[in-house]
């Protein structure tokens, strides 16, 4: 079991997921098609594409992003707690995607796959790195990654499919791994000051790399390979579900929700616009429309509030 | 000149002027009426009174909150920079204002006036507190407060008016405090992930107790009771002129940079929703409708494009 790092292998499955992601919903949607934007950071920082599709027949907002980012330092934000990290030139890419249905019916889904990687330094410096078993300093990676769904009005099968799903995909890496990465989601999707959580959770892992590079990486595919099937039939199976305006009104409200998470809470979102990363291709997780009412609650016992009470509590979906 | 804070002559003003505020908003509008939510923290920590208009023919979502909130010690984020405060007990008292007009012609504006107060630690200690010149040690307090304008489509004798009314509220204090204030507004106002000020400006001053407590109390008053004279005008004149849905969806678009803003960077939301306020009186700044649509940009000679470049560049109205 090979641990030596291929970035260009990483890269290639994210171009290539990218793809995938972009088709299997360019078809599920039947009339839309993503715009691509690719664009570079100064300095031979890196760059990326990012893609949109906008005013689909079932998808109302997709966006799905590759990015490739590179530097030859470290904020210190980030190696405060990494002192090995000083001085090492680093890359990061990843693959994003957000996808605001237009069908009440369809939950809204988020989907993320990263690789970090911090090269040994050019110079080995014993004050700056740690040697490794070898003498010479390691690379430091890591991947991280997950999806994770947001309904407006929940149904059991969908939600158990889901988790079954995101189970699958991660069971043959190890037995601790799913209820690990789902118990990680529903702490991260969480609106602390709402005490609320965004969705019905699914998986979410962050600073990986117990498995050694091979099996992170096919861990970290596993995962992104399981979203449309994890996804794709219930877009199917809701899409033509009918809907008044009292659907999209909650549709709206609950949109504001998704924003609430990502612009006070989301440390990837923070961090990217605090940085200055491109902040249109952040800020492209954001719904199209979204509605805030003043301290609005739902009527009890009504199919709105079904989500609160059933679909908004952390719970076994999977062997539920 | 007496420099004694009086907290209840604050709180007194305090609620008047929100009384004052609802009551000529509600006359501007025409139809709809403030509803009013009391509040109440735990264990004796103060409260509010959150009032909302909701659906008016001329404001959409205007909202108007008091509240006074006290603790018997601060959090460390809060004493980290003021050693002095450490085991005195405060209280923290305002008024927040924010107008979300239905015509995109009508610019959206935000007031706030606020004051806090440490109280001399009850059993003075030498190592927590600084002692007056007569021995006994004093009380930390200060005001914070202004307004700011948020056009969709400028005009310059809006902008003018407003700035102007700024101006001679806070000239009758000293010359040099238009000026900063007017740019400190410019400052804070100012969303750094798109380098691209929230609107026009106005007045932004905070931890203010220079002029002693009478009179930067008085400057505080005359800042607020400036607002509804440097708004309502603008209000009056703008609120017939007609629109078409091509202004509606241009403002519903500019209202995101407003989320964008409140929860990405004010740091009174910020620390509201970080530390436990009331979430819905925090996030009553939040437009009723908003869209968000990837990497749009106005024509340029368009009317949509003059906001960016003759509203949204800092420039001093007052004189100009």
């Amino acid at each position: 079991m090979s641990s030596t790092p291929d970035i260009s292998a990483v890269r290639s499955y994210l171009l290539s997921l990218q793809n995938a992601l972009c088709s299997a919903l360019e078809q599920e949607d039947g009339t839309a098609h993503f715009h691509e934007d690719t664009w570079q950071r100064p300095a031979n920082g890196g760059g990326g594409r990012t893609r949109i599709l906008a005013d689909g027949a079932v998808f109302e907002k997709a966006g799905v992003a590759f990015s490739h980012v590179r530097g030859t330092q470290l904020p210190p934000s980030a190696t405060a707690h990494r002192p090995e990290l000083v001085g090492r030139s680093w890359e990061a890419l990843g693959v994003s995607l957000v996808i605001h249905p237009r069908n009440p019916y369809i939950p809204t889904s988020h989907a993320n796959v990263r690789f970090f990687h911090a090269a040994p330094p050019p110079n080995p410096s014993p004050l700056a790195s740690r040697p490794s078993p070898a003498g010479a300093p390691a690379p430091v990676w890591w991947f991280g990654g997950g999806f994770d769904l947001t309904p407006y009005y929940g149904f059991e099968d969908d939600a158990t499919h889901w988790h079954r799903t995101a189970r699958d995909a991660v069971s043959p890496f190890g037995d601790t791994l799913y209820p690990r990465f789902k118990k990680a989601c529903d702490n991260y999707f969480f609106l602390k000051h709402r005490q609320e959580p965004r969705g019905l959770g699914g998986l979410f892992f962050d600073d990986f790399n117990e498995l050694g590079f091979e099996n992170s990486f096919a861990l970290t595919r596993a995962v992104a390979d399981a979203f449309l099937p994890a996804y794709r039939p219930i877009v199917a199976r809701r899409k033509s579900t009918p809907f008044t305006d009292r659907e999209r009104q909650f549709q709206l409200y609950r949109r504001g929700r998704y924003v609430e998470f990502n612009l006070v809470w989301d440390r990837g979102t923070l961090f990217g616009l605090q940085s200055g990363g491109r902040t249109e291709s952040i800020l492209m997780s954001l719904p199209p429309l979204v509605r805030w009412d003043y301290d609005w609650h739902p009527e009890p016992g009504s199919p709105e509030s079904r989500l609160y009470d059933v679909f908004l509590k952390p719970r076994d979906w999977a062997t539920g």
